[in-house]
């Protein structure tokens, strides 16, 4: 394939879209996190290294939420602790005290405004659990709920659409693993910005394959395992801006029921990382390719390439519970480039303020 | 609007859908659940209501993991008992011990055959939870590996969608909840079965409003609080049945993002029951109103019924945490007389079978 015409990245304006260089900085934003965040995080969390909690409360909405989900899989993985992904209604609309004595509770948004996410650390802490933001903004009122701070460091963020601020969620997610219990390393966090700019420069291959997709009317996201998140939050991108119709789900859960759905005009984006889910997802790729169902496979393997229509072979060399992380930035490069193409701006989806507040 | 004609309760061929048969069961079903497992299931959790555990663990495959979340709820309004979903492939491609002592883990699965689900809960036995298991299968490996078995006495299920075995899995929950804690209380519980024929009464309303949708190219299904689960269900029921692009989200979530998705051809189906959500529901409905969204609205109350192009009133009186019951046989049967209005077989979805293995 050629080179994608170098208009694609640009908005109808002729100007390049604040979401594409706000994922362009995400390496630089991710090296400030790890250096001015480790240890101020290693000393709070130091009490649980030698009494775990006994749960761990993750608090969030929208994409916040998916960066939850990614911290309850390296938590429960790493450091075998429970983690329950908060109902943040039940702290809001239906208040009643929930037994958290003891527990680690952490609230993450990127304003750190969402008053319904801040209640549940109030609440949480309140009942006796150490609580933890996650947040770009130091002052927000979130900050002001919790015990210890994470400052996510990722400047301002102007496009409406999370990116920078998502991948920065992340990275906490494995900083607090490491500062929980040791894993993953602290030379493997080291090695996180290395491996999104692994991602970034993949780039003209995800614009080759985003205009097959300019007139898709729906979109299915699948993955396994550590990668769930990641699906979910792609999805969450292609709706906000592409306004395609889009679902993340688990590839395990995909085969109870919505396997009935997809046909030849329902791509499905998948996530083929090496590792634990990596032979299933292959088994599942064959199996639509069977069907003649039109994938896009993104993996760090090329094996599973080959049997997906389309493909991007992002060489990222780290242990599948990291990936999550590079994985996020290319489907992020996909959604910013696949709403050009749909004549979108990417950077001011219809209907949507940077800051929600819901309660 | 006139009653709609008899033969779209038919199938292509002629014969009643055994879908819809199935669905008309359900209060008989739900009597013989409660009549024979309740005395069983109090004994059995009689433990907890002395020392409550510090964590639920809940574990479930499409359909079920809903009636999980369903749970969930109820579980952490009602007892303070926080709840964890179980991430499956965390107890099966990446096993590791997870700190489980004392706790109360539910594993729920219609055959009882989904080798995750008992991985799930003989990993939790082993690592010292006390385990149930909810299954209309009293041979299953799932039964096997549970320390008590709440038997759901739907008897055979015919149809590849599940109806009357996930309102059976609801009804448990709601038992389960009670054994915990005494709430809901047994004269609430006795009464579902009513609650459940006040929805299949609302039939004839259902079968007016289902051709509206006949060519629909997608849908969004959104609630907030405990009608959470019956969104993700009746999306899945969509998906399944009628082959409709559907995510079930929070209302709340919806406005981080997928509102920016909505437009005039993208209808939502919109859960609003009486009670503490019911005012953020009622809301949301005038907003979309104003932006022309199509929206179809189930509701036990008539006010949100005028701000919504279309609705069926299900007069069932209940408190907010039980209209998920009565709420999910209406929306299978709105999927059942869609499916049948797109000429599909709802019985036979195509690439499904009855029971679905994943590890």
């Amino acid at each position: 394939m050629s080179n994608a015409p170098e208009a694609r990245a640009r908005r109808p304006s002729g100007r390049r879209p604040v979401m594409l260089r706000e994922i362009h900085e995400e390496p630089e934003r991710v090296v400030t996190l790890i250096d001015r965040e480790s240890a101020g995080l290693q000393k709070a969390l130091q009490r649980f290294r030698e009494i775990p909690p006994p749960l761990i409360l993750v608090a969030g909405r929208g994409t916040s939420d998916n960066a939850a989900t990614y911290g309850r899989y390296l938590f429960e993985h790493f450091a075998g602790i429970p983690v329950s992904g908060a109902a943040l209604s039940l702290f809001t609309l239906y208040p009643a005290p929930m037994h958290l004595k003891d527990a680690l509770a952490i609230g993450i948004s990127q304003s750190g405004e969402s008053p319904d996410v801040a209640a549940a650390l109030q609440a949480a802490r309140r009942a006796g659990a150490f609580t933890l933001a996650v947040t770009n903004s130091a002052r927000s009122s979130l900050a002001k709920a919790a015990d210890h701070t994470v400052l996510l460091h990722a400047r301002k963020e102007r496009a409406v659409a999370a990116t920078k601020t998502y991948v920065a969620e992340l990275a906490a997610m494995a900083m607090i693993s490491r500062a929980l219990d040791g894993e993953p390393r602290q030379s493997e966090i080291e090695r996180l910005p290395g491996l999104i700019q692994a991602a970034i420069e993949c780039e003209t291959k995800i614009e080759e394959v985003a205009p097959y997709y300019r007139y898709a009317p729906r979109c299915l996201c699948l993955a396994r395992g550590f990668n769930y998140a990641t699906v979910r939050e792609i999805a969450l991108k292609l709706m906000e801006t592409c306004y395609l119709g889009s679902a993340g789900m688990s590839a395990a859960d995909f085969l109870h029921g919505p396997i009935a759905f997809v046909e030849e005009d329902t791509p499905v984006l998948s996530l083929a990382a090496m590792g634990p889910t990596y032979e299933f997802m292959l088994d599942l790729t064959k199996r639509l390719e069977g069907q003649g169902v039109d994938v896009l496979t993104f993996s760090n393997h090329k094996e599973v390439l080959k049997h997906s229509a389309l493909g991007v072979h992002c060489p990222v060399r780290a242990r599948e519970a990291l990936t999550p992380i590079p994985f996020a930035t290319l489907g992020q490069l996909f959604a910013c480039h696949l709403a050009l193409i749909r004549g979108l701006n990417p950077d001011a989806p219809r209907r949507l303020k940077k800051v929600t507040r819901t309660l």
